[in-house]
C-alpha cells in the first residue's frame, strides 16, 4: 500500500452483503466516501463542519471497476491518492484491496468539486491543504 | 387495511435483501420512516421543511415484532395509525402486510416527539393537525 | 423518455438523503440496480431466481456523472437501454431525470456479465431475450 | 463498559447521517447486528457459514430506546449481553455509548431464534456455546 497517500482499513459487515452473498456493489461508494472523509480529517478538514459553513464538497463523476467481490468476514483496505485536475476540480484515485494478501478488489476514480451555498462552483482557500 | 388511517404500498428492492435471501431486519425501520413521512405530507407537513424550520421530529422508541420475512419480488403495504400519548409525545402503530394476501409481516410501534433547535422538547401548533 | 427501452418511476425517500440535505451519491447505484432488476422481470427474468440457479449477474464497471442533486420530495425516473458489448458482456445506459420537468440528474453506464457458480464467465441462453 | 460480556467500538460514517444531521435511526439496528455477528465470531460461530449450513439466526423482536443522537465524527461502543429466554429463544441486551465519555445513546433489546432450512424453529447444539 506504499503507492497511496492515505489508507484506511475496514471489515465487511454482514448487512452490506446482498442475496448473492457478496458485498452489494452500491456499498463500495460508501466505503470510498468514508475513506475520503477520514483523509480530509487527517488534513484538518471536517466534511460536516464544511457543510455547515456552506462549503459543499460534491462528487461530479465516479468510475468503479469491480475486479473481485468481497464477502462476509473479509478485511480490506482503501488506498487513496488525490490530484488537482483544474482550478475547481480534483480527483481521488481510490482502490480497494482485500487483506492480508492485498488482492485488488475494485479500482475507483472519484472526481469532485466544491460548491457554495447557492450551489455554484467555488474553491475556498482552506482546501489548498489537500494538494 | 381498513383499520388504518393511512396506508402506503411498496415493493421489495433486491438491494434490501441480505445474505439470508430475505429483507434485512434494519430495512423495516426505513419502510416505517418513509410511510410516516408520506403520511405527514398527506397532512400538509413536510419533514424536510420542518427540519429546516428547526422543528426536529425524532423517534424516541421503536418496537418491532418480526412475524415473517419479506423476500425478493414481494409487494407489501404499511398500515399506519397515530395517537397522542402525552402533551409532547405521540405514537405510530405501523404494521406491514405482504400483498395481495395481507399476511402480517411485522408489527411496529414507533414513539416520537418534536425537538426545537436546541434539541429541547417542543410541540409546535402546526403538528395538531396530525391527531 | 422516448429514447429508452424501459423506464421506472421513483420518489426520493428521506432516509436516502445525507447531512448535505441531498440524496447521498451512493444511493444512485441502488436506484440503477432496482431499475435493472425490474427491467429483467419485464423480460421474464428474475434476478433472485437466477442467483438460486447459479447464474450470477454481476457488475464489472460503473460510471456515473452527477449533474444535479435530488432532494427530499423529488420524483424521478430511471431511463434504461441495454446493448451487448461482447459475447460475454453487456452494458446498460441508465439515466435519471427529475419529474415532471425531466431535468437530467445523472448519466450512468453499467457494464455487466454473467458468472456461473464457480464465478467463471458464462452466458446462459436464457439471457438472449435481453437484446 | 464492565457490565457487558462483549463490546465493539465503531465510528460514525457520514453516509449514516440523514438530513437532520444525525445518524438515521435505522442505522442503529445495523450497528447492533454487526456487534452480534462479531460476538458470534468471538465464540467461534460464523453467521454466514451458519446460513450456508441451513441454520438461520433471525430476529423476532427488537426494542430500541433512543436517548441521544450520534453525529458526524462520533466514536461509540456497543456493549452486549446475551441470555437464554426459553429453549428456543435468546435475547441480546445491546446498548450504545458515545466515547470517550460513555454517554448512553440507545438501549436495545433484540430477541432471536434459530430456524432450519424450512424456516422451522430449531436450536442446534453448536449454539449452546453462546450461553
Amino acid at each position: 500500500m506504499d503507492d497511496y497517500t492515505f489508507t484506511l482499513d475496514f471489515k465487511v459487515r454482514d448487512y452490506e452483503c446482498d442475496l448473492q452473498g457478496v458485498v452489494n456493489n452500491a456499498n463500495y461508494p460508501h466505503y470510498l466516501e468514508h475513506a475520503r472523509h477520514e483523509f480530509l480529517l487527517e488534513k484538518g478538514l471536517d466534511f460536516a463542519a464544511l457543510t455547515e459553513e456552506g462549503i459543499h464538497l460534491v462528487v461530479t463523476r465516479m468510475e468503479i471497476d469491480y475486479k473481485h467481490p468481497l464477502v462476509s468476514g473479509d478485511r480490506f483496505c482503501v488506498g487513496l491518492n488525490i490530484r488537482r485536475l483544474t482550478k475547481l476540480r480534483f480527483q481521488f484515485q481510490e482502490d480497494i484491496y482485500r487483506l492480508p494478501e492485498e488482492t485488488l478488489i475494485i479500482k475507483g476514480l472519484v472526481t469532485g468539486t466544491a460548491l457554495n451555498q447557492r450551489r455554484r462552483p467555488a474553491f475556498p482557500s482552506q482546501l489548498e491543504i489537500l494538494f
